[in-house]
């Protein structure tokens, strides 16, 4: 299969054709015949956005619980519903947030959450790239960890009995505060033998480094390190309020986190992680729009905005998180975070692309291309999405749309209350 | 003219059809036949949105300089341009801006800039209801100021005599550091003397007040105070560094604060405005984009979210600016900072209105109405757009498109550095 996209404009402002061979792009440059071909003049070519952490099938309780306190928020609203979970309901929310995602130029997401097989399958069926982790918490209790591990294996077993390089299992324990020390360990154990991501939340509130402080006498990120459970293949997720020391600590054990701006601001975790020390630590960070609950939207366009507006806000720099920094996380960094050769328009990478429309009253005049997507563009901009090199939208219409959106409804509405 | 629209889910819960006479809502209830009639079944039916804040012009300069110190980004970037600003420029900026307003559902504007009779028959054309002012800068030169006064004057009558009840003129003194006091006070007559809005930048920076405070021995606040120049028609932008006793000044005198937190937080200004004292403080708040050379966008769905975001962020409290509040901001907010009978739905109000397609990803499900519009709609779910009675876009159709991108891309193009 080769695919060929014709005369698009490029983020370095070259107007030029892809050739994709597979899945792979093999060649930038003179426009060249292929069994399918695109015609992009008009359009830029961009890397396909990759949301580095999110919970997919949240897209069901969307807008269900908003403007609480956390607490209030989970206990009330959120845990009772996630109780009535079945896996046919987030098979049909990871539909949803499928569609979304490709309707707004993500390729690729990281994603933690339950039934994750029906996940991996919603997954599989759209046509997007996944890093999918079911959700591990033991409360604290090794004794049922062990149990659990043994389901979760099953489950990561199941996905990857779907045989798409596409769909990749991940394990998911959900943080220091609801895993025992043992199963954080025996789950690295697991990621490691099988080459599988660790997935994790890390330091979202002051509120979890105060009591990792009482009760283990050190800081998640402490912990994780005397645990031995930090390494490359950890991915860790807000990182809001780490230190310095703690930062020194990710980019030796080489860590990579997702940055969830959006999130972080909607659930007031009241500080802006340290971007700027990461990145002179030579970290590697990307983005995430978090579960679409505490968002509520998975357009990762509006995540890069709000990143770059709340590292200004919270520095008092307007150069802060420049329009160009603020790319690179969503697409390069989020490349490197997953181990994916992908996130630029470069022979050899994966073929995993956007076109955005320029003709647009929001990206006219076209000054900057790059401040243009950052500040000026929503998901909506995006025209034709590209995965695996294969098509997944052309000219915004997404094949099964409005199934998806009628059987998603039917489920949520069952779910929160219905009869 | 009648226009009736059939069976729209309103704010309210209800769904219920909207007859309009004219220019007004005259009924709320049952379907009625009507010369134009609009069927709304799997859409809502909301006000529509109104920007108190802007230069819209300043969409030809979108993406044409960001990340700078304001300082920079003024002397070096912004203020070269502005010099080389022609009628004809302002023109096709302000119907660039104003289509793009339209397909974001915003129905009325505020807006400061030059040559506004230039942009008077922009928005005449166009269809939106505007307020529309001069700025005014005699850098701080009283004498100067009296000859600017006069062409001032005769801008604003070229605007009246466009004789239409939505494009009305407005004064706009820009801020008490590029106005001398004299113009402050003249302007404040001519507004008083004509029934027009006083649209005036107040304490956005904390360099500002302070400036003040050296070069007056007072706040911004204060030396409008003493001026006597604050009352009910003053629309105040900004407003960040208000303390206590200038929110309690502005209720005494009815004064209208524009927020606008997009800006604010790209520009930096290092503080969120304090929307609960002043809501407290029985305060009119209304929000704005503040020009696309700011923001980049005229996209009042997304200022909504990034209220509401920033006062959590802010204050550390995930209720803070909840869903309800933004929303009406936005709408009800908006139309009493400006002096309308607008921004809710409502028998006697004007017909002022946008239908939001249900049937999209991110509004799928529809448990909030009002949570979805404000953090998961972004202004591409605006399928219909009436103001004044009038239906400016249908299905996201808005005619003459195609003539106004190219014509504002050339003109842009020429502007900051073409041949």
């Amino acid at each position: 299969m080769s695919l060929a996209i014709h005369d698009a404009l490029l983020p370095d402002g070259r107007t030029a054709s892809v050739y994709v061979e597979d899945d792979r792009i093999t060649e930038v440059g003179r426009r060249r015949d292929a069994d399918v071909t695109i015609d992009a003049r008009g359009k830029a070519l961009l890397p396909g956005l990759v949301n580095t952490h999110t919970h997919a099938a949240m897209a069901l309780l969307r807008g269900y619980a908003d403007d609480m306190a956390l607490h209030d928020w989970l206990t009330e609203k959120i845990w009772p519903v996630e109780g009535r979970l079945t896996p046919d309901a987030i098979y049909w929310g990871t539909k949803l947030a499928c569609l979304e995602m490709i309707k707004t130029g993500t390729t690729c997401f990281n994603d933690m959450y339950f039934h994750m097989d029906r996940a991996a399958q919603a997954v599989h069926e759209m046509g997007l790239r996944a890093f999918l982790s079911e959700g591990f918490i033991d409360l604290l209790d090794a004794k049922r960890g062990e149990t659990l591990l043994k389901q979760n294996e099953a489950i990561l077993d199941k996905i990857a009995a779907i045989e798409s390089k596409r769909v990749v299992p991940a394990v998911g324990p959900h943080a220091i505060y609801t895993v025992s020390t043992e199963s954080l360990r025996a789950l690295k154990d697991l990621a490691d033998a099988r080459g599988y991501l660790y997935h994790i939340h890390v330091s979202e509130t002051k509120q979890e480094v105060e009591d990792a402080k009482d009760d283990h006498g050190k800081t998640p990120v402490q912990l994780l390190e005397s645990l031995g459970v930090l390494g490359p293949n950890v991915v860790a997720a807000h990182c809001v309020w780490l230190d310095d020391a703690e930062v020194r600590t990710f980019a030796q054990r080489g860590v990579k986190v997702a940055h969830c701006p959006v999130s972080n601001m909607k659930l007031a975790v009241n500080r802006a992680m340290p971007l700027e020390v990461m990145r002179a630590a030579g970290l590697t960070v990307s983005l995430g729009t978090d579960g679409p609950a505490s968002n509520n939207s998975l357009d990762m366009f509006q995540t890069m905005k709000t990143a770059a507006l709340l590292h200004k806000f919270a520095t008092g720099e307007p150069t802060a998180a420049a329009a160009r920094t603020v790319f690179d996380l969503a697409t390069i960094g989020g490349a490197r975070a997953l181990g994916l050769p992908a996130g630029e328009i470069a022979v050899g990478t994966l073929a995993d692309l956007i076109l955005l429309d320029l003709h647009r009253p929001e990206l006219t005049p076209s000054h900057d291309l790059i401040s243009n997507a950052v500040y000026a563009a929503t998901g909506d901009c995006v025209d034709t999405v590209i995965c695996d090199g294969r098509v997944l939208m052309e000219h915004r219409k997404v094949p099964g749309e409005a199934e998806i959106l009628k059987r998603a409804a039917k489920v949520a509405g069952d779910l929160v209350g219905g009869p």
